[in-house]
């Protein structure tokens, strides 16, 4: 019984609950490594958390408020829903409350802070929360209500999903990333085509994949359906964390004989650079394929695609060149650190003699929030995760999926287009 | 006749309508220099433009539309905003439109580009419009109605204002700047207390002053009531515009004799860094005589206060130091070259290592508009114009305006200091 071969997914839980294995569809009640809120979510958590009546968190190192989302303040409303989570981490002594210019992109924060590592459970009330699943950690996106649960018992359930995973060889063509390959999955698969599936990435191609690649791969599984988007730790994992926690990562690998309720595999070299158009991620074209598409405005960052590798990308293409007069590029480096890196090694310099506009961190345009938002008719180039109808503005405004290398190379020419239309 | 004596808006306003003099009261009809619309006040006066049928515009090289308030457009209102904008400059071939990496704030971008020289004219429907009163210019403030009518005519009418003098002698105090100059004089005359005047700045102190504190004073003539605020040209003006105009300035210098409604004179060396408490800008005290007020909030941006020099000073004060945990310290260059330069100078990496939030540049949270708006009970030490109820954010919300050095040192310390106070 014991040697009952697991998936990535179901080890981690089968640890957590103490069991030799769990099964697909098994309900199991998890203790958590970390609970995350943000500004929009965290005060119907506290709603919710304050309604039972007691008044004592779980452990007030295992909770996260990280205010990015409408941040800095961009109306009175979000300004109150900062100060009811800004008042609550004071009353109960929450450590990891992060504000103004020590806050990041949530999902580009944690992991640099260290707070979350291989073998971990962590619920957060973001539906990219399965972001961190590129640690090897069982991550996902839960409701306040969920939340505030775990915020009282330090616990929470599921239901185990199965797992699909999705095997990546070949060599990748130049300008294809991390980016063009969750993207190509989603209109491989759908939106819904992992659904409450763990989509379990792996294969040579995701072994070569920078770290920050495979957050960006793992970030996308949730436009999928996925209930989590997990990447089997290894020596770049374990690097990355030893560099940022002082925690200690439990290193599981799935079994070789894993129960898969499917094995999809990708000849990555008859992928190109793709983007997602309107108004669906799965809605996936090769950039060459498509007409000119004539842009009003492109955006790099969020918690997809804000990192220093991104930043990097971006520079290397914008380098000597200008913004394109009629588009507006709005670069958001994910985290303080982020921005301080990409400052040292003059990234900012280029980005601002380009003529792009440098934001703060903050999730902004990509959800509609603020800081870049579309006109009727207005069309954006993003290295985001969703292009919903109205996702970035006006319900007529569109919305089209990239890389940071498309994103960028689009801003110069004004239409969508890859970094070879500009000789790169 | 023709040598009667005239104050410097009169020889201005006399120079423009070809007469030999004017006199305050009198009412004349002006050709203006340039006009200017932003994000806001540009759509009405499209709107009152086009509603008059006539499709031509006076001259598609002397409007100005800055796209500079709710941007990066902070939502689908705003976004619509810019949209109209654009559409008429494109419809009119506007020579000087400004939107997303081009953008800066109004009246700090305009006087770079050169747009404005001494003898101009210049309206604006934009009340700080008073602010190239630094150049020598007759600048002031419209609704977008007169606006739309010069924009056909390419003319505006004045009642001509009365004159006070200000005059300025001794020495300033460490840490005394133009921002408490002006403050200081708004307290001392009240926020009518130039009422439809031309407000001239003179004296020895003000020779001395940088082109940068006088346009800082000149802004906030309109928050005494001020008409104009007008310094005359004198050498450094014409350095200021011999480095960002390749137009002809007209150098006009009041008349030792003119008639001056009334003159006030100021010892400096009596003056310390002020603050105007809410809710009125002319509610100054001495920081010294305040008690220990903790903030929420530091503001060091905007058309009074964003320029490099202010930035210089700013991060005299944060060099090495830390932002106070309480404070979010939000930093917004005033221009894209702004930006620029202070990233040359190293300012934007003292900025980002002491933990401020650098936004791109925008008006911004100074009018409530976004990127910094209060909540309920915050406190913000700002180096923008108004501190009017709700001015930025909540109506239980209060602002107090200070300098670059009084709102730096206040970030550090957590409540409301001069430099002195970290031993500076």
């Amino acid at each position: 019984m014991g040697k009952k071969p697991m998936t990535l997914a179901e080890k981690i839980l089968a640890q957590k609950v103490g069991k030799e294995y769990v099964e697909p569809g098994e309900l199991v009640e998890v203790p958590v490594d970390l609970t995350l809120a943000n500004d929009i979510t965290g005060p119907l958590a506290i709603k919710v958390f304050e309604s039972t009546g007691i008044n004592q968190v779980f452990d007030p190192e295992k909770i996260a408020l990280v205010m990015d989302h409408f941040t800095p303040n961009k109306d009175i409303k979000s300004a109150e829903q900062v100060r009811i989570c800004r008042e609550f981490a004071r009353k109960h002594k929450i450590t990891h409350y992060y504000e103004g210019g020590s806050c990041g992109i949530e999902h580009a924060l944690l992991p640099e802070l260290g707070l979350v590592v291989p073998g971990d459970v962590v619920i957060g009330a973001d539906s990219h929360t399965c972001t961190y699943g590129a640690l090897g950690a069982f991550a996902t996106g839960v409701g306040s209500t969920d939340l505030a649960g775990a915020w009282l018992t330090g616990k929470t359930w599921f239901k185990v999903p199965e797992t699909i995973k999705f095997v990546y060889y070949g060599t990748l063509k130049p300008w294809v990333t991390g980016k063009d390959l969750i993207l190509y999955t989603i209109g491989d698969i759908g939106v819904d085509g992992a659904l409450y599936k763990a989509m379990e990435f792996t294969g040579e191609v995701i072994e070569k994949l920078s770290m920050s690649d495979r957050f960006t791969m793992c970030n996308m599984a949730i436009e999928a359906g996925g209930k989590v988007g997990l990447i089997a730790p290894d020596k770049k994992t374990l690097a990355f964390v030893k560099k940022h926690s002082t925690r200690k990562p439990l290193v599981l690998k799935p079994d070789k004989k894993a129960n898969y309720v499917e094995i999809r595999e990708y000849d990555v070299s008859k992928i190109d650079p793709v983007v997602a158009l309107p108004h669906l991620p799965s809605n996936v074209k090769p950039v060459k394929d498509l007409p000119k598409i004539y842009i009003d405005q492109v955006v790099i960052g969020s918690c997809t695609n804000g990192r220093l590798e991104d930043l990097i990308i971006a520079a290397k293409i914008l380098k000597g060149k200008k913004i394109n007069p009629n588009v507006r590029c709005i670069i958001i480096p994910a985290t303080p650190k982020i921005y301080k890196e990409a400052l040292k090694k003059g990234l900012i310099e280029i980005f601002i003699e380009s003529g792009a506009i440098i934001s703060p961190p903050t999730c902004g345009p990509c959800l509609g929030g603020h800081m870049g938002i579309l006109a009727k008719g207005e069309k954006a180039v993003a290295t985001t995760n969703r292009n919903f109808v109205g996702r970035m503005g006006h319900p007529e405004s569109e919305v089209y999926l990239a890389s940071p290398a498309v994103a960028a190379a689009s801003a110069v020419v004004g239409y969508i287009a890859t970094p070879e239309e500009l000789g790169l």
